[in-house]
């Protein structure tokens, strides 16, 4: 399959740009808003994959041209620019199922908290964003990014499933069953985002207080 | 330790006062409305422990008489009831920790969802209602109760605890650290307790969706 992420120069993008250039063979492509930046995130994440004896090919290009012709494009870019990635790339989504890793969060001194838009959730605010016929499935919230960019690091760590269309979630789940140590898991249609996203400041949290950053969960 | 367990005639009541009866050498009461009640869910826990080998007796009294003496209290109602019930036993809590297991959910036609008070959490609402020298430890509230009820069932499963006092929250680790196969994990203060409880209802869509019931979470 042809992978667009979408805002891929972060470091949600990196984590999957690499882990997909290593342990699957889909083509992967890199989205900025910038063309150059993209080119040259990608150039280096094919450097990594070069370190760890791969030769895959990652591509570079704008938002637009990256969500051309993809199977799966997934927003890899923060809260804020969720809405406005969606509709710049609306023209060239053509059939391809988009995925929504985003989260909204808040800081302050007491620690991460989940904070949703009014009564929904990120994912689906993407989904109501998200031109007519493109199937949204929320994926990847949970995956701590620094621990999915470094290739030495073991996963072992469930990632949960919400979407209101079976078929693109089923190519959802074969996407995150080719990346080693992820399991993919059901938790039903976008109706269920909001606790699944809500997870993502638990990690944080749980990450802060026992002094060991970059948790994922597992369901068991 | 003396543990009280108020509503402990109920199924997160009876995972815990059967899995302290059996792993550890606390005095377990179970609490009801109801002193008869109570009397006689206690007689049935101490036969399920005696079929299991342990000869742990249980006792049963009336809610505000089991907290009397307590130096954990768990709260082990449901959502409607916390309030009332904490009022129901301020004056017998003396020194006690109260734990606060609850969650507010709310289910429809797309699953389970989580409902806090408006802007809050249940384990907050504990908090606001306990009195005043009473500290509050949110736990328990990702225990699967049907799971924890069957003694022949591991566990390998995360408790989150939150609380703003330290030295309650240590007494509620070691309560959590004496039950077999249960990881007491710090989430940090009463603030952070939404992100926890949220948990709940996505646990029970994961075991909808993947018809596989009872799941708990791991932290990793």
């Amino acid at each position: 399959m042809r992978v667009a992420l979408l805002g891929g120069t972060g470091d949600i993008g990196e984590a999957l740009a690499l882990r997909l250039g290593h342990d699957t063979d889909h083509d992967v492509v890199v989205g900025s808003r910038h063309a150059e930046k993209a080119a040259d995130r990608a150039a280096d994440y094919e450097a990594t994959l070069a370190d760890h004896g791969g030769g895959a090919t990652i591509e570079g290009l704008e938002n637009a041209a990256a969500a051309d012709g993809a199977d799966i494009a997934v927003l890899a870019v923060p809260a804020y620019y969720a809405r406005s990635t969606v509709e710049a790339v609306a023209d060239s989504l053509g059939g391809a199922v988009l995925v929504s890793p985003v989260v909204g969060l808040d800081h302050d001194e007491d620690g991460f908290h989940y904070d949703p838009p009014e009564g929904s959730s990120l994912t689906e605010l993407v989904a109501g964003a998200a031109p007519a016929g493109t199937p949204v499935v929320g994926a990847f919230h949970n995956l701590p990014a620094g621990r999915g960019a470094d290739l030495d690091w073991e996963l072992g760590l469930d990632i949960g499933l919400v979407g209101d269309d079976a078929d693109a979630k089923a190519t959802v789940r074969r996407l995150v069953d080719g990346i080693d140590g992820l399991r993919p898991v059901d938790v039903g249609g976008l109706a269920n985002a909001a606790e699944l996203e809500a997870v993502t400041p638990l990690l944080l949290n749980v990450g802060h207080h026992g002094g060991d950053e970059q948790q994922g969960v597992r369901f068991s």
